[in-house]
């Protein structure tokens, strides 16, 4: 099978660190194109839009979707019509209606539609799930505590409705969550609103499975010092702490695993399985529970935020 | 085949007005048991929790469960898990995650589960329907406003998060739309907090569908002398209006169809139909939509709110 033609929008930060690299060592990828409004790759035609790119580059088989998610439906609806396989950075879109309408236009045309959560191919997470699967989990609790301003400074889109705030890095411990306990509910949740700000700078999130397994999430954008990306599960078989976003397992503190980060490697790999495959891979768990705890959740204002 | 004996969990007003009528008319139906804090109803075995009802009436096959969203998964899962069908009043759950699992709970167990939209079976909602697939639609306008002191006097629960607030009315609206108009996704929102409140008093809405149709829905719980709970759709044969609440359809200002109001029994109805046929009947797309207006709206203050 000769390469597939992938074409990406969007030409920012996360494509530069981790599309790129992970494309170029790809065999089953070749990237023929780019629409951003900014950023161009240096030898490949670049585009300042997805009409102009598609028109131009007939020869595309599939796009990468890393525009903000405020934007990315329109991007998506154009490339599954045009019968393109698209790959979608995470979260999959501003809603959750948007997401289900993309599935049925990529299952209607035949294509493949990948929701991807990097965060699940972290190096111990699939360690992490066959420890749970062979014990008893009594408690877990999440904690993703970082420093905006290190991570996303002056990311404007980030604070605006439909920007998530620290969901954004949350839905990706949220991705993870889903992936390795059974399916829970939100019971209850407190986010944090800073008064000049239309997304939540921190959020307390209290989910249940139906066997009534209690779990805690704590997410929170203002932590200077020592920075966590932690979910800890009490069991029978002692304490797991899955660390450093998904990067190091232990067990009653003996690390067990851990090996190198391969996040979007590992992506581009699926990506190929199911274009291979002819089947789509979109899971919305993550995201539901996000617009679950933005529906049931209380809101509180806290002091105003400034970069 | 005998009636299916049914028990009514959260005994309250929507109870006494719809459900028991509905129930009493219905020949596929036997009402033999009740739960509820303090609501009962005369001749009937009456309890306060509904695992003291499932213990002490082992004959119930089915369960409407009529308390407030906030409260319902645990009674849902307990009747599920006991093997009885479960019918649920409007908005069938808190959070749309806890209704994936109950659906997937229904399906293992072998039983049927109905996350009911009573607005859907108002007289002529299926008439705008064949009205709207018979032309071309060029933009939907939903008018939903009505006084919220007149129609929920003194509902603390309506006002907690999780309540929903105006979108409690609102989800009415959306339970039509989603059923009578092409897959919507919101583009923008505006949700009006009074500033006393956890649930917005008012929400502006835009939505679009993935060939660009526009629609826009205005809920309003401020609204003093004339009710309105209208859907106005301008198309290629005119202006169509589906008036207060689905139950009168003009087109060009003169009214086609219209017919008494029975949406309960017509919910009843169905309730049978699905536990008969061994089927759930679970849409969860006006509660995503509304998941998706509290994630991606714009939260503005308003003045405080008393009862």
């Amino acid at each position: 099978m000769s390469p597939i033609n992938l074409a990406i929008v969007g030409v920012g930060k996360i494509v530069r660190d981790q599309h790129l690299p992970s494309i170029a060592n790809n065999a089953d990828f070749k990237l023929v194109a780019t629409a951003s409004r900014h950023g161009t790759v240096e030898g490949i035609p670049a585009f300042t839009t997805i009409e102009a790119m598609l028109d131009a580059v007939p020869e595309i088989d599939a796009v990468s979707l890393c525009m903000p998610p405020q934007y990315r439906y329109e991007a998506a609806y154009k490339a599954l019509q045009a019968g393109k396989h698209v790959f979608l950075e995470k979260p999959p879109g501003a809603t959750l209606s948007e997401v289900a309408d993309l599935e049925a236009l990529a299952k209607a045309k035949g294509v493949s539609l990948f929701a991807s959560w990097h965060s699940r191919y972290a190096p111990a997470v699939e360690a992490a799930k066959a420890f749970l699967d062979g014990t008893t989990i009594k408690s877990v609790h999440v904690i993703w505590k970082e420093d905006v301003r290190h991570w996303h400074p002056n990311q404007e889109w980030i604070w605006q409705a439909g920007g998530l705030g620290v969901f954004d890095p949350g839905i990706n411990a949220l991705s993870i969550v889903t992936h390795i306990l059974p399916p829970l509910f939100l019971t209850g949740a407190v986010l944090e609103f800073p008064e000049n700000r239309d997304s939540p700078i921190a959020a307390d999130l209290h989910f249940k499975s139906g066997q009534g397994l209690p779990v805690r999430a704590e997410f929170d954008w203002r932590q200077t010092g020592k920075q966590s990306w932690d979910i800890v599960a009490e069991t029978e078989a002692g304490q797991m702490v899955l660390a450093e976003g998904g990067s190091k397992l232990s067990v009653n503190g003996e690390l067990t695993f851990t090996a190198p980060e391969a996040e979007y490697p590992s992506l581009y790999r699926r990506f190929a399985e199911i274009v291979k495959a002819g089947t789509s891979d979109v899971d919305l768990a993550p995201l539901r529970h996000v617009a679950d705890a933005f529906m049931l959740g209380k809101r509180k204002f806290v002091e105003a935020f400034h970069d």
